[in-house]
């Protein structure tokens, strides 16, 4: 498949490296084309792997992670939107693997007022792309966890959401490949509240377990 | 030891009968002493069980839990403190399980805002007895489940936080007689932030699993 990818943090470079090596054509985006963390990943990722803008990442990919900081998630959607123009991005997945969390704060990171309790980034991300198919997903767990279930010891849960029943039969088939068991479907994307809440106590689970590497696992 | 509880709803009645099962003296608070709920509580709880005000409750126990809607928490506690005399309440464990909801809104519950992020009703408790020792736990189960952990399939995780290193022992003592391992202990009481956070994915998972009797663990 192609995908792009928003973001050439560690986070779009762990998603990247994945799926690159699991044979889909990765093109990463970033604020400016030839960027070089971008142009780094590409030239180690190998053969399908290419760089360019965020519009480019995202007219490329069938399906598209955005892999941005919280805090430049909806600006940079916004002005792709735009650049790219609707018609290009209607019907194309749009996962959105980030947490709307204030890094301007000392961590505990606290959450951007505005996407938070009574609202989410996700459900932000759906409305200023409004014909695309937003999914939540991954956002529950660190970066190398994401592409690498096995680092935490044991089955353990993800959380998906979003409004198109089909879009989440794809993200689950691309979880699936990343190794892990069918996540929690917990229904539209006003679930995303439900799932960027795990923020807070991740944040301070992360300095308790002195590692990123564990995750939530549900019993009943 | 000698246990007062505030609220004679369905989380202080379960709390109550296990107390009181337990061998210890209860006593559960309400705005009314003879409350309807109270006293049939106290009348079928046994010999060591009993009723009373609020004041009654807190003033009456070495431990005194909060198990009232989040909306009632903070006023119930002001009024407390100025009628049982700071004087009584002092160096007292308060253990607050309750969560800062908003009741009057759909399914799910939205937080009160001005308790989340980056405030909580836990810090909010320890600043309205600011001469007691208060113990965030408990509240992120269902309360069949608070005391009776082999509902859910497994060993299942709490959490814990508080100033008081000391205070915290002694809760953790009462968690373990209810069934529970050592819950995680995310240190001070601002930590009531992530606990109280697990609240928004925790609904829709009651949602999702269609039964309130599941529970968080941890894998690393």
């Amino acid at each position: 498949m192609k995908i792009g990818i928003l973001g050439t943090g560690a986070v779009g470079k762990s998603l990247g490296t994945k799926l690159a090596s699991l044979g889909h054509e990765v093109k990463m985006g970033s604020r400016e084309a030839g960027n070089a963390a971008g142009a780094a990943w590409a030239k180690n990722a190998g053969g399908k792997a290419s760089e360019g803008t965020f519009a480019d990442a995202a007219d490329f990919g069938e399906m598209v992670f955005i892999a941005l900081r919280g805090d430049v998630v909806l600006p940079v959607l916004k002005a792709l939107a735009k650049s790219v123009g609707a018609k290009k991005v209607k019907g194309k997945i749009f996962v959105d693997v980030s947490n709307p969390l204030d890094v301007s704060k000392p961590l505990p990171f606290p959450a951007l007022p505005e996407l938070t309790n009574t609202n989410s980034l996700g459900e932000e991300v759906q409305k200023a792309l409004p014909d695309s198919l937003v999914v939540k997903a991954l956002n529950t767990v660190n970066c190398e966890v994401m592409v690498n279930p096995s680092l935490v010891n044991g089955d353990s849960d993800l959380f998906i959401c979003g409004n198109d029943a089909g879009a989440k039969r794809k993200v689950v088939d691309v979880l699936r490949s990343f190794g892990w068991t069918d996540p929690i479907d917990l229904g539209d994307i006003t679930n995303a509240r439900g799932t960027e809440s795990l923020m807070p106590i991740w944040m301070r689970l992360w300095g308790y377990f002195k590692t990123p590497h564990f995750n939530f696992k549900m019993v009943k």
